[in-house]
């Protein structure tokens, strides 16, 4: 059957909706390069400004789901997956695939590398010694048959008309879509195989959607759709005002991650990570509400068996298996630092989380181009949260790099950037609201 | 100065204005490869459905127009160049270009190929035996110098930024749109070198714009762009409810055009033409109203003026000079023909102009691939106009061609699409509004 794209890009043009096998046959045209990179971005253009119907994003995210292998999980398994719109210091995959499989849960997850000022699971997991990134699919699903889990760098096997429309999307300025970037999301996760998904949408001056309404928004989307393919959902949305926890850099987050499943680490950390887990044991049937499955990842920790699982992980990877022993020793951290000092009195009202997450990326710890390569002992520790009294002179964050040079110009450029206010400031409420 | 194409294209997805600056930088990017196709076309879309600015296309239109040579023709040359948005039978550039030269006001005149169902001034010029059409700059310049007109296919080398422009317009659905179409066709005008521009804008069910009003938007449009460009400029509207005079084909066309240079032809022609080369006369100054330069035109014509100043127009680029003479003998027509005949009693109401276009077209008349040939005598004849009355089995119009079975084909295909009413029907109004 030949696909005439015109009439398609105009239907979009002109506000119209897409039935289900023109949609089909744009998608295969778009797999098998049948329609011009120049036209698909034309209809991209047109599907941003004019938007998708919820009939037209559960069609374009079945064909886009198909367009490769799907990942195969057995059926009887109540396999659930995570997914995070990206965050500054965003290190709850880490903790929550050895916590959520160590209650019993087959957790199956996919993950990307850090692009723009928020990290990428991958990279965090290269800062592991030996740690194997990239799984094959049959050795991905053995290994969550076996220990339960297993994470992995996503297979360009899997939903690759995703990619290929995501890498357009890049270049032509119609990215922030909230249909797009929803079909694109739930495509990857259903070819990913999970039966169930929990999102963590964030929202803040270090997200994606800054406004929390937007977020909102985006986060109903996202279960919706992700609940009309047959696939139960549910979302958080979890504040992104200040980075998470109390590091971001690659090395430094592993390590985060290990002092919360050794039942340390930042209030904020544990309290996101447990509400996340508790939404995906509730999700998967092993508990009857989210609380219930909270307890559940909390007893975990306290009886080591996440840290446990952790180390299952690892050794099923190739990674390093003393890391939850001595993460300090095995996870490097520059050894110049700079600290950023506060300049007035008062209580510290706003943080610039973007402009931190950025910090981090260009003194090393991130990338700027897709060939860099990542220092994973570059990072940044955050000395107060949001609501902290402070005093002039008191150190707010410090950045650990390999530059002096770099690092005297990325404080530099930081200063004046942390709001301190007079009167009493709120704390951060982290999990703001549950959807699903 | 490097150009960030992603901002640029940002800025207009959100409904904003482009600076000058920008405009400019986009253009030279878009020349020298350094925008890719697809984020061209990404920002098109954006420009269709945001639409642009008087600003915007003033300063889009100046890029484009300056994107390669321009035609320069000498300054105190009060020359004028008349521009038609395309309809089915439309040769009144074949009469014009030597009607107006005879005048003596001086006629640049470019013209392109014919594409979809309208036919172009150049096939046209085609279908005279030996006669040149396209010609080099300096030659076309010392033509208009020596006998006040030339007509040639349009140079690669004028405006390449706006034909790159334009071609990917023609694959990604983003051709009608009133600004780019407008800041298309007046950078062409601009870089062929004439001072002043006559907009022949057609409307009806053989236009690009099927109704009135829209056709008037961009008749109002295209006579602002160019008078803020420093160009004086006016419009007609003329109808394209019917094909316009008595003949649609190549050869046929120009056997008319010398019909209307002799004095005689088909009333619709002789006043299009007549109304579009007072405008062109007034706009020169070689008038001081449109009235009176209809009437210099037909007392030219009555002099035989214009039908010598078109055999030395023949002469000059290479034509065979017997053709004004001997247009029958010279210019061919198809041997085959078939007739469709009015199978109801009253008045013709509507003529399916679009489709005898296409018809004529398809017949080989016209392209429908860019390297097909054209067989210059293939025609069709309009025996009727709306409003005349007529009886069952009178012949409403004839096909010419070399096949018989496509003829037939076609007349099928055409049976039924000419409608008669019971009652009475007003003719049609050539020229219905006159802007500037």
């Amino acid at each position: 059957m030949s696909f005439d794209v015109l009439p398609f890009i105009e239907t979009k043009r002109d506000g119209g909706e897409h039935a289900p096998g023109e949609m089909k046959a744009f998608v295969e045209a778009l797999q098998t390069g049948k329609v011009k990179d120049y036209q698909v971005s034309a209809w991209l253009m047109a599907a941003f400004l004019r938007g998708l119907s919820s009939e037209e994003r559960r069609c374009l995210t079945e064909c886009l789901a198909d367009s490769g292998r799907r990942m195969e999980l057995p059926p009887s398994m109540a396999s659930v997956d995570k997914h995070s719109t990206g965050g500054v210091g965003d290190k709850t995959t880490l903790v929550l695939v050895p916590l959520v499989a160590s209650c019993g849960v087959p957790v199956a997850k996919l993950s990307g590398r850090g692009l723009g000022f928020t990290g990428g699971t991958v990279d965090k997991l290269e800062a592991i010694p030996g740690m194997r990134t990239h799984l094959e699919m049959s050795v991905f699903r053995s290994q969550v048959e076996r220990i339960g889990c297993a994470v992995s760098g996503h297979s360009a096997e899997l939903a690759p008309a995703e990619g290929k429309l995501y890498a357009l999307r890049d270049v032509t300025g119609t990215v922030p879509s909230k249909d797009l970037i929803t079909t694109s999301i739930v495509s990857k996760k259903i070819a990913g195989g999970a039966r169930s998904f929990v999102y963590d949408v964030k929202w803040g001056n270090g997200a994606l959607m800054e406004r929390f309404e937007e977020a909102e928004q985006l986060a109903r989307l996202l279960v919706d759709l992700s609940r009309s393919l047959g696939h139960p959902s549910r979302a958080l949305l979890t504040s992104m005002e200040q980075p998470l926890g109390q590091w971001v850099g690659n090395a430094a987050e592993v390590r985060e991650a290990v002092t919360i499943l050794q039942g340390g680490g930042p209030a904020s950390t544990r309290e996101v990570c447990l509400a996340l887990g508790g939404e995906m044991l509730c999700l998967a049937g092993a508990v009857s509400t989210p609380e219930e499955g909270e307890k559940l990842c909390a007893a975990s920790i306290g009886k080591g068996k996440a840290l446990e699982k952790f180390r299952q992980l690892l050794e099923a990877q190739g990674g390093d298996p003393r890391v939850p022993d001595a993460p300090e020793a095995l996870l490097p951290l520059a050894e110049d630092s700079l600290s950023l000092a506060a300049v007035g009195e008062g209580w510290l009202a706003s943080v610039p989380t973007r402009r931190l997450g950025e910090a981090v990326r260009r003194l090393g710890g991130g990338r700027l181009t897709q060939t860099d390569t990542v220092d994973p002992g570059v990072a940044l520790r955050l000395h107060r949260n949001i609501g902290d009294p402070v005093s002039p002179g008191e150190p707010l964050a410090t950045l650990y790099g390999r530059d002096k040079a770099r690092l005297e110009e990325t404080r530099r450029a930081l200063e004046g950037t942390f709001v301190i206010s007079p009167r009493p400031v709120e704390p951060v409420r982290w999990v703001r609201r549950r959807l699903g």
